[in-house]
């Protein structure tokens, strides 16, 4: 186990009817918040109206900017920020799922930044302050309820680059499993191929002795493996959207994580994915951890076979380990196919003339700069390029 | 799953080294610190002398109270509240086990509370604020380095009572598992035996659609069944102290008991033992949990089969489940011996005489007072006496 510096702060406040608290809750924290959210399906589905009251009720002053689209974009970042110093908001409150909750960090960071806050982004500059962030999450997915980290798109430059600080982890975070009834088919597909990629970058790893995460890890991937397809076939499965959405928590929290060098190449793979085609994130992941795993695994066949017989439940077959880490890949292929995504290239749309491209600007060869991405396997572009190839289909 | 508020903010700084750190790690957040420890081993294993080298090098003074037994009293308390308003102290920084830092948190309240902090255990009076305590770790067992609670053992009165607030989370927690290669195996024991009994205290429920957290809880103790043999036999063993130590902050930071109703039983029955023959928290554990487990399984037959398999690994079995629950127990206990514990009364030299006193006082019956004790069974003070007469061998 290496060396880890733990700290989840994030309060979470779980089960029905805490949506109504949010004033009470923000009410020791800030006067004036800005309320944060995205394309207005909170308006129909009565949610807007529900915070907004109980906002009023606790006499928590608020503006709003609403408008966050998947893959949130910098220019609303830039409104937001301008929006906050001008009402003289403290704290934001993001009442969406990781898109929203991704926007209202950056908007967080920017208004104590001297400078354009795409800045961080690119340069990793450490920030110095932040507004506190709340949120009230809609879809279970990105654990940005919980983590410091977020995402965003520069639509101008085509890029979309992390940040993450210990500052931006939310101060509270409000889920409401029942909120998640009315979610698209589609978005449960995509949040669960989120939840699990955020278990997969750190579950594979070359370190040893980790007998104590990978456990968590497995339980948080078996968890949502088994409760993914029943709220997909009943909406209104109460628990089940309870154990994906805690799920979703704990698999992005850090603590699965801790002690392990972890991954990230699919993420960062996917990125460049979404940069360009402006792809959902969990469809693009559906489509590259599987061809990811079928080009490293060789690295590290163990991890591996430990994956293919603890989370997909492969039998026996130990004496012929390629097989069942074949089957176990192809067990996650058909557990995607089952919740609707995509798992190749082609089915998002997505040819082969920008492939290079993307390999490039993910390893950063693009730019004259280039630095392996991966943990398990450090991959260049060539290799990038090869495991998009696989995902072709 | 059942409505939760999660909230765990304290940060784990883990790993080799980190105790050289206590000092830039303090600065930011006390001027003077109240240097609060046991019995003296921190002088004679040097890690005194590495704290105040950083303490003194970071310019962070300190007061010092050591002394703390186990099975932490409240005269020290009292000694502890009054030398830090002497002092101007800001800060606790607790460096020993579980009794060290749940004394440092009664002093932490003591210091801000207007009477005798007793109160707050024997009342359950919410604290308005306390002062920050800090921890570096010496034994992996209490789980106190994460979590809002303390216990505390009134002399006078025979009593030992438990308290929790959010405000009693530590700031940080610094744990190096090099520290524990000393510890003596009886503390190793003791230390395994209440780190399994804090994930048993939660795991056994009849809260029904609990996958993850179950899954948590099965990981937590795998973990520790599989790896304390590992550090018994070989006290070098530094990977198997990393999974140990971090299992205990894991099983006892709250968060595999969210959304699950919990037991405590165990517990509080302990309790009992401690405060009148002032044995090990863990011994008396050790000896109370399989007789609990024989005397309530009846009540959740689906729980204890799940633990039999689930933990215990008795496999197969299914048409036959008490056998299999039986087995699992059986399992349980040869672990216990394994690990060098008691597994009766009588080993505690606690013979039948007070037994009845015992029961009655777990329960408030001895004050006229009675409430039911536990969460899967309701015990009545009878049958928490059936329960200490089943241990008593």
């Amino acid at each position: 186990m290496q060396n880890f510096d733990f700290y989840a702060p994030a309060r979470i406040l779980f089960g029905k009817g805490f949506e109504k608290q949010v004033g009470e809750l923000l009410k020791p924290h800030a006067k004036k918040v800005l309320l944060h959210y995205g394309g207005g399906s909170i308006k129909k589905s009565g949610l807007y109206d529900t915070v907004t009251a109980s906002l009023n009720s606790a006499g928590v002053a608020y503006a709003e900017l609403g408008g966050v689209q998947p893959n949130p974009r910098l220019a609303l970042v830039h409104e937001g920020i301008a929006l906050c110093k001008q009402e003289g908001v403290d704290l934001i409150l993001a009442v969406g799922g990781g898109s929203v909750i991704d926007s209202a960090k950056a908007i967080a960071m920017g208004v104590y930044y001297d400078g354009d806050i795409w800045d961080v982004y690119e340069n990793g500059t450490p920030i110095e302050r932040a507004l506190p962030v709340a949120t009230v999450l809609t879809i279970p997915a990105a654990g940005s309820e919980s983590s410091g980290d977020t995402v965003i798109t520069n639509e101008e430059k085509q890029l979309k680059y992390g940040y993450g600080s210990p500052k931006l982890r939310p101060l509270l975070s409000v889920m409401n499993p029942e909120l998640f009834f009315t979610l698209p088919k589609e978005q449960l597909g995509f949040g669960v191929a989120d939840i699990m990629s955020h278990v997969f970058e750190r579950y594979f790893t070359n370190t040893t002795h980790t007998d104590l995460t990978d456990g968590l890890c497995e339980t948080v991937l078996k968890t949502v493996i088994k409760n993914a397809p029943l709220a997909l076939d009943d909406p209104q499965n109460y628990e089940a959207w309870c154990e994906i959405g805690f799920g979703g928590t704990v698999a992005h929290n850090g603590l699965v994580g801790m002690g392990r060098a972890q991954d990230w190449a699919c993420h960062n793979m996917e990125h460049e994915l979404s940069a360009i085609y402006d792809v959902a994130h969990g469809a693009g992941l559906a489509v590259l951890t599987p061809a990811w795993m079928r080009y490293v695994y060789k690295d590290n066949v163990p991890m591996f076979v430990q994956f293919a017989s603890n989370v997909m439940g492969v039998e026996g077959g130990f004496r012929n380990p390629e097989a069942m880490i074949l089957e176990g890949i192809d067990r996650l292929c058909v557990f995607f196919r089952r919740m609707g995504l995509p798992v190749t290239l082609s089915e998002l749309g997505i040819g082969g003339d920008k492939l290079e491209l993307m390999a490039k600007k993910a390893t950063g060869a693009a730019f004259g700069d280039e630095a392996p991405i991966g943990g398990l396997k450090k991959l260049l572009w060539q290799d990038v390029l090869a495991i998009y190839k696989l995902a072709a289909g």
